[in-house]
C-alpha cells in the first residue's frame, strides 16, 4: 500500500460526474465503510501539523447556529520571513491528507517562495462532518454540502490565519486540482480581496449545461484510445453489441463469466449491463489516469496504461468471442495487472474518494451532462436525459438538481473580469472537455499542456514527466511570482 | 402627502445604523404598524406593473424548501428594441414602491436609452415577506434576512427575465441609493457575468470597523453645521449641558417642557437622555436631507434645511434658558414648519421605511460604527462601544453581530478588482464618511459631488439642483452608455 494506492481515490473522485450519470445508483454504498476504507489506506510522504477550526454549518444566513471543525493541514518548514506567501490548497471532495499526499507541486516549490503551506478539508469529507456520524443522515443535515459554503470555510479561514500579525500582508496563492481547481479559480473570482491569485489545474468549470456539448468528454476518451492504436476504439465499439449477443444465450453468459473469470454468474440482462457499465467506468478511469509513468494505484498500472491496453486491440478483424477475449486481456491490464487477482467482482467497485459526497453534490449543483452517441465515440450510446437525472436525485436525495446554478453563481460564458488565475489543462484529460481553454484576460490565462492527463502538473517532478508538463510548472511559478510581486508592492512589503 | 413623503422614509433609513447605535432599543416596537404606515402612505408619479417572482429563503443551502414571493415592478414604455438594455434597482430597505418613485434618474434617461425598467424589492420589507406575517416572529424564519441573500434574489430576477429571448441580449445596469447602492456595487462585485456596470450612489461600503474612523460621521454633520454658520454647532455643542444642568430640578423640567411645548411632562432623567437623542437625531437627519430646494416630508422642509436652522444659533453669547429658547426655534424648522404641529411629542418618532428590518441587519452583517468626542463634533461624547452593542443584539435578537463579516465577504481595503461601478458620493452627506472617494481602478471610479447631500443624484431632475450634481448625472449616463456598448460589441449585437 504507497503512496499511489491513496492518489486513486483522487483520480476516482474526478470520474465522478461521468459514472455518477452512467451508474447513479451505484455509488449510494455504505458510507461509513468508504470512510473507514479511506482512512486505513492513508500513508504519507509529506509532513504537518493537523488543526482544526471551528465553522459555522452556515455561512449565509443566521437562521443555524451549528459549527463543525473544519480540518486542516500546515507546514511552515520553509517559512523564513514575517508575511511569508500562503499556498493554500482549496480542497476538493476527499480526505484532505490525500490531496497534501498528492500535490508534491506546492511542496516542491515552497522552498523557493518561503511559503507556509496549507491544505484546507473540504466540508462534508474527510474528517470534516458538519454533524458527524449524522452528516449524511438527511437534507437538513446534508444540505450545507454545497460549493459555495466550502469557499465561505476557506475565506473564513485564511482570514483567521491572517489575522496573526505574522501573516498580516502574506500573499495567498490557491491552489487545486479537478474540483478542488473549481474552486481555486472560483475562490478568486469571489473573494480577490482575500486571494491573490489561483493556480486552476485540471478544473472543468465550464462542463455544464449550454456551455459545453455532452458529448466532448467520451470523445477525449476514444481520442486517448485512438492515439494509442487506430483500431482501438473500434474494437472497443464492436464488443458492446457482440456482449450483448453472446450474452442472449444461457450459454454465452456462462462462456464469458468463465472467459472472464467472473466471481459470479452472469444471470441476466441486468448482470451484462453491469458489466458493461463497469467496462465503460474502467476505460474512462484509464484516460484519466493515463500517466507517463508506471503508479501503484489500487490496481497497479503501467506508464501510458492506454496504450498498454490498446496493444491488444490492434487486430482489425477481430469479431465474436475472439473480440471478447481480447477485451479481457485488454482491461486484464487495469482489473490484474499485478496478476494477484483470483476473479473479476463487479460488484467491488474501487474504493472512492468522494462517493459518499459527490453524488449529493452531482444531484444540487454540480449538474455536469455527459453523454455518447457511439460513432464518434466508443461508448454505447446514451443520451443525455435530464429528466432522468432529476428522477433518480429526487428518488434518491428529496432534491431537485439545478443545471443552471452553477453558471449563474460563478458565471461559465462571459468570464472576461476574472483576473490571476492560471487554468492548466492536460488535452490527454477527458476533462479538458470542460476547462478554459483559452485566456479569459491578460492575467486570467489558460495553459494547455499536450501531453498530460489530470492535473498531472500538481504532481511532484518525476523524470518522466514530459516536457510540457515542466513547462506548465514554470508558468506556474511565473505567474505566482508575479503576483506575490504585486501585492506586496502595493502594500509596500519588501 | 406628496412624493417628498416617501422619500423621507427612504433617508431616515439612511440614519439607522446611526440611531440604531443611538437609540438601539428605540426601534423595536411594532413592526405591523409601521408596514401599515408605510402602505398607506405611497401614491405615485411613476407608473408600473407590479410582479412577484417565486424566490428560495435560502440560496445558499439545499436544507430548506421553502419559497416565497419577491416581489418587483416592471416598466417597458421606452423599450422599443430587442436586448433592450435593463435598468435594474437594487432594492433596500423598504418598500420598493418608495424607491421607484424617488428613483427618478433612473426614469429620466430610460427614454434616451430605450431601457426597460426594473425595481426590485428587498427580502423582508415591503411585501416580499419570506413567511408572511412571521417573517419577524423569530431567528428561524428572519435568519435569512442578509445582503448575500438579497443579492442572489436580485441574480435570479435577472437571470429569469434574461431567460426570455426578447432579452437575451440585454445589458444589465443596476443602480442603487445609500444600502441599496451598497447592493449595487457588490452585485457588480460578486455577479460580474451578470451585471455589466453599477451607479452606486451615496454606498458606504467602507463604513465598518477597522476601516473608516467612527468619529468621520458626526464630524461631517458638524461641518455641514458648521458651513450654514460657525457659532451654530458651537451652540449646539454648549446645549447639551445647558439641558442637562437646568432639568436637574423638577422646576427646570417643568419649564423646558412647557418652553419647548411638550407633549409629555419630562419626568426625571431618563425622559431628558430621550430628549437629547431626539434632537441628535434631528440633527444628523437634516444633514442627511440637505436639499437645494423646499420638500415637503412628513415634516416640510425648506430649502437648506440646516441652514434655516443654524439662523437661529448664530449669536455666540446664548447661555442657559435663553440658548435653550433659540435651540427649540432652530428645531421647529424640522419638527414643524408647517406650523401645523400642536405640541412635541418624543414618543412619536418619525415613521421610518426599514423600522422593522434594519436593526436586525445592524445587528448581524451592518456593524457601522458611529461615535463623537464632543470635541471636533456637537454631539454628545459616545464612545463605540462594541461589547455592549453585542449585548443589545444578543438580548433583542439573539444574535451575535459580525463586525468583521462585511468586509471579508465584500473586501474594503483592496477592490482594486472591482470594475464598472460609478461610486457617488454628496460631500454634505454624513454617509459620504464611508464611501469610495477615491478611483478604484479606471472602471471602478469615485465621483464627488461636493454639493450633494445623500444620493441627490438619484434624483429626478430639478431646477435648484447644484451644477456638481447635474455633472454627476452626465458622468453616469456616460458610464452607463461606455458599458452597454462594450457588451454589445463584445456579443456582437448592433
Amino acid at each position: 500500500m504507497g503512496l499511489y494506492n491513496i492518489l486513486l481515490f483522487i483520480f476516482i473522485a474526478l470520474w465522478q460526474p461521468t459514472m455518477q450519470y452512467i451508474l447513479l445508483n451505484k455509488f449510494y454504498g455504505n458510507y461509513q465503510n468508504q470512510l473507514r476504507t479511506q482512512n486505513e489506506l492513508y500513508s504519507g510522504k509529506y509532513k504537518y501539523e493537523i488543526k482544526t477550526i471551528d465553522m459555522p454549518v452556515d455561512h449565509f444566513s443566521f437562521s443555524v447556529p451549528d459549527t463543525f471543525k473544519l480540518r486542516y493541514l500546515v507546514n511552515n518548514t520553509w517559512q523564513i520571513k514575517k508575511d511569508a506567501p500562503i499556498f493554500f490548497y482549496t480542497g476538493n471532495e476527499g480526505n484532505i491528507e490525500n490531496f497534501a499526499q498528492n500535490t508534491g507541486f506546492m511542496w516542491d516549490i515552497a522552498p523557493e517562495f518561503g511559503a507556509l503551506l496549507i491544505f484546507a478539508e473540504h466540508r462534508y469529507y474527510g474528517e470534516s462532518m458538519p454533524y458527524g456520524n449524522k452528516s449524511y443522515m438527511d437534507l437538513n443535515h446534508l444540505g450545507y454540502l454545497t460549493s459555495r459554503q466550502a469557499l465561505a470555510d476557506y475565506v473564513d479561514l485564511i482570514q483567521y490565519v491572517k489575522s496573526k500579525p505574522e501573516y498580516k500582508y502574506s500573499p495567498v496563492i490557491v491552489f487545486g486540482g479537478s474540483y478542488g481547481g473549481m474552486l481555486s479559480a472560483w475562490i478568486r473570482m469571489k473573494y480577490p480581496h482575500v486571494v491573490q491569485g489561483a493556480i486552476a489545474s485540471s478544473a472543468p468549470i465550464l462542463q455544464f449545461s449550454g456551455v459545453t456539448e455532452c458529448e466532448a468528454f467520451v470523445r477525449i476518451v476514444t481520442s486517448d484510445f485512438k492515439t494509442a492504436h487506430t483500431n482501438c476504439p473500434k474494437l472497443i465499439r464492436r464488443s458492446w453489441n457482440t456482449i450483448i449477443n453472446i450474452t442472449s444465450s444461457d450459454k454465452g453468459r456462462e462462456w464469458l463469466a468463465d472467459s472472464w473469470k467472473l466471481c459470479q454468474p452472469l444471470k441476466n440482462s441486468s448482470d451484462v449491463q453491469q458489466l458493461m457499465s463497469y467496462l465503460e467506468d474502467i476505460y474512462i478511469n484509464l484516460a484519466v489516469v493515463n500517466y507517463p509513468y508506471e503508479a501503484n494505484f489500487l490496481t497497479p498500472l503501467p506508464a501510458y496504461p492506454v496504450k498498454a491496453v490498446c496493444k491488444h486491440l490492434t487486430n482489425q478483424s477481430l469479431v465474436g468471442t475472439e473480440l471478447l477475449i481480447a477485451i479481457h486481456k485488454a482491461i486484464n491490464i487495469f482489473t490484474n495487472y499485478s496478476s494477484e487477482t483470483k476473479c473479476l467482482n463487479l460488484n467491488d467497485s474501487v474504493p472512492q474518494l468522494g462517493a459518499v459526497g459527490w453524488p449529493f453534490q452531482a444531484c444540487t449543483e454540480m449538474v455536469m451532462p455527459i453523454c455518447s452517441d457511439g460513432i464518434n465515440d466508443m461508448f454505447k450510446p446514451r443520451s443525455w436525459n435530464l429528466d432522468r437525472y432529476i428522477n433518480d436525485c429526487m428518488k434518491q436525495y428529496s432534491v431537485k438538481p439545478q443545471p443552471n446554478l452553477v453558471c449563474e453563481q460563478y458565471g461559465c460564458k462571459d468570464l472576461s473580469t476574472a483576473t490571476n488565475i492560471v487554468f492548466s489543462n492536460g488535452l490527454m484529460d477527458p476533462w479538458s472537455s470542460g476547462g478554459v481553454l483559452q485566456n479569459l484576460s491578460s492575467s486570467a490565462v489558460a495553459v494547455i499542456i499536450p501531453e498530460s492527463a489530470h492535473h498531472l502538473d500538481l504532481r511532484s517532478s518525476n523524470a518522466n514527466d514530459p516536457y510540457s508538463v515542466v513547462l506548465a510548472r514554470k508558468y506556474h511559478r511565473f505567474f505566482i511570482k508575479k503576483w506575490i510581486q504585486e501585492y506586496r508592492d502595493k502594500n509596500k512589503i519588501y
